[in-house]
């Protein structure tokens, strides 16, 4: 088995086949990202073209060869368009690389289905901004909640905004109308670096209105998408993106929703994921708000906030920000927490050690290592694999 | 040791000297109600007037006997008054006695203070209205909230009231303007059987402005003091009556209120004595809501309700309408929960031998004894004490 990172990675053959690879699959595909994993994105485009894949992307590929498809020639096209603006490509070995986004390679969403496929780390990001983007998403909070927002919930989410803006957390939100936009114009007024995680191409401006909105933030803050720059806003890929959105924040405020919006799933996501849930409640009276009641009632995990002053606090808890080890075991799938937990009652141990402690078969072990690695859970050293100390 | 409920019960003496010993204390001091559980109230009423407890109540009973204080007398003028109003006393022993406010005697509020003493169950109760009172609360829900209530407040109490209205679920509030006001307006539109439970006499209408609500209330449902008719409502009278309210309901909904309103009190007694304790969210610009806001931050006990469906499933929930003994010892003092549990180690217990147990002096355990019993946690056999199998 390869690792990850492999010699290639971050060379210009990885960053090209990690763009190309986003034509065959929607970010965050489980089986490409576990192929990814194996053998490297250079292979993985390889053996996917060669048909050695014959289960993956199989639709897509079919499609993209009748196409004519030639990985080279798109990721040129891509990163060509993004440096027109002012965009770039950020890969996993890259240092301004989030680092938290990886927790998604052990995120169990308990729950099947097809969007539910596209739930692993992103291949690569675009990015537009002048900020570092880890340094920039160290201390964020996403903002997230109806695009038809009532005066309430704009209000709710300004003064919330404004109080995160002054204890310098970076506020990160989507670009819709709403509860969105109200979040970037107040980080934008309070002197905050805002963070709009998009689901289409940086270049395009999604709605429309907000065009003028998406420059500002480019110039003050960031603009993120895992599709590279063209890609349209399709509806599934908003979905898609809140996973994103939840793992690179510390934690979510929702703070208006009718019960069915797509703020929701981003809580669903940010609790999977551990993070800070905190909702605002509302007016029982008021549809926009019934969403973020039934999420109070139905997730004992949730917090009820009523501001900034109970979002900083619930931000502050111990294990947030620098969560430790131990309560992230909680996401993890049962294979890869026996395996964890076989780690930590040893010194160091080896592959083969852990798949005799575990009973799994060897291949499971190897193919858990990687994640448990990436979610900064165990730590490689030339003896074998110990348990980290830290979250990385 | 005597029993309460000795041969004396409900006899005319046992009437009289429960009437007359709230000259002498506030309804729930704990001195006054041990003292009754230990030698019943016509011996406690002369063991005090003879000087016999000098450290329960000397103050009052020294201005009693200053003013002439005569027993009888008062008993009787109270009872007169009573009957001119068309009110009657219950007593414990009485059939209409609501079992559930003898929960009151393991009541543990774990603060000191002035208030915190008048917590034991009542000694006699004053109704006016003809349907008899165990039956009335037995199903019985508490709607409590702000008398300076928002239309907003106003509006969801009247929902709330309307659903448990056509669920036959009687309900129970003070006599306030505000949420109080529009719980029982609501219960007559609906049909139901309002309960006030009032801070005076029963015969005094406070506010003045709600006299023609109170008649209708007197000929519709019922109301219910501890305090003899011509009492006056003082302030610390409404704080005293809350725990009342509390205990004879199985749970209680609070509306809207600030943060430091009595209705707040009111909600920490019911999680005291585990009642569903139900709040309702509202805007978090509104400080008509900040008191509800805290409440559901700082006690998980507490649960959200949106409008009528949430509490009739919070009421359903097992272990609500009749709760079984285990789910009752976290109100239990630490005393109380050793002797217990001893109890249910063993088929038949002796005091003595529970004494031994539990390490606690025999007097300890006489005086736990009673309380376990009106708790309904044990019973009393021609043996000695067994685990009772289920609440009285």
């Amino acid at each position: 088995m390869s690792e990850p990172g492999d010699d290639d990675a971050g060379s210009s053959a990885d960053r090209m086949a990690r763009i190309a690879l986003t034509w065959l699959a929607e970010p965050g595909n489980r089986s490409m990202w576990s192929l990814v994993q194996s053998h490297g994105a250079p292979a993985t485009l390889e053996r996917l073209l060669n048909g050695d894949e014959p289960e993956t992307a199989a639709a897509a590929i079919a499609r993209a060869k009748a196409n004519g498809f030639d990985p080279q020639q798109v990721a040129d096209a891509a990163l060509h368009r993004a440096e027109r603006f002012g965009a770039r490509l950020v890969v996993p070995s890259d240092e301004e690389w989030p680092e938290r986004v990886n927790e998604l390679a052990t995120l169990e969403t308990g729950r099947p289905g097809r969007l539910d496929q596209d739930t692993r780390p992103p291949l690569c990001l675009w990015v537009r901004g002048s900020w570092p983007l880890a340094e920039t998403l160290h201390r964020s909070v996403a903002i997230t909640g109806a695009h038809a927002s009532t005066p309430y919930g704009v209000t709710v989410a300004l003064d919330i905004v404004s109080g995160l803006c002054a204890k310098n957390w970076t506020v990160v939100a989507g670009g819709g109308f709403g509860i969105d936009t109200a979040a970037h114009r107040t980080a934008l007024a309070e002197g905050g670096r805002p963070v709009a995680v998009l689901a289409c191409g940086v270049d395009r401006p999604h709605p429309v209105g907000n065009a003028a909105l998406f420059e500002q933030i480019a110039e003050t803050g960031l603009l993120v998408s895992e599709w590279p720059p063209g890609f349209e806003p399709l509806r599934h890929r908003f979905l898609i993106r809140n996973r994103l959105t939840a793992a690179a924040t510390v934690g979510a405020v929702l703070t208006e929703a009718s019960p069915r919006s797509a703020a929701i799933q981003l809580m669903h996501r940010a609790l999977s994921l551990r993070r800070a849930a905190m909702v605002v409640p509302g007016p029982v009276t008021s549809v926009m708000s019934a969403g973020c009641h039934e999420l109070l009632r139905s997730h004992p995990a949730t917090e009820l906030v009523t501001g900034p002053a109970d979002v900083l606090k619930a931000l502050a808890r111990p294990g947030r920000h620098d969560s430790a080890p131990e309560q992230r075991h909680g996401s993890l799938d049962p294979e890869s927490a026996q395996v964890l937990q076989a780690v930590q009652q040893h010194g160091t141990a080896t592959p083969e050690s852990l798949a005799t402690r575990t009973g799994l078969p060897l291949r499971t072990v190897l193919r858990r290592l990687p994640l448990l690695e990436l979610a900064g859970l165990v730590q490689r050293t030339d003896n074998g694999v110990i348990a980290a100390n830290r979250p990385s």
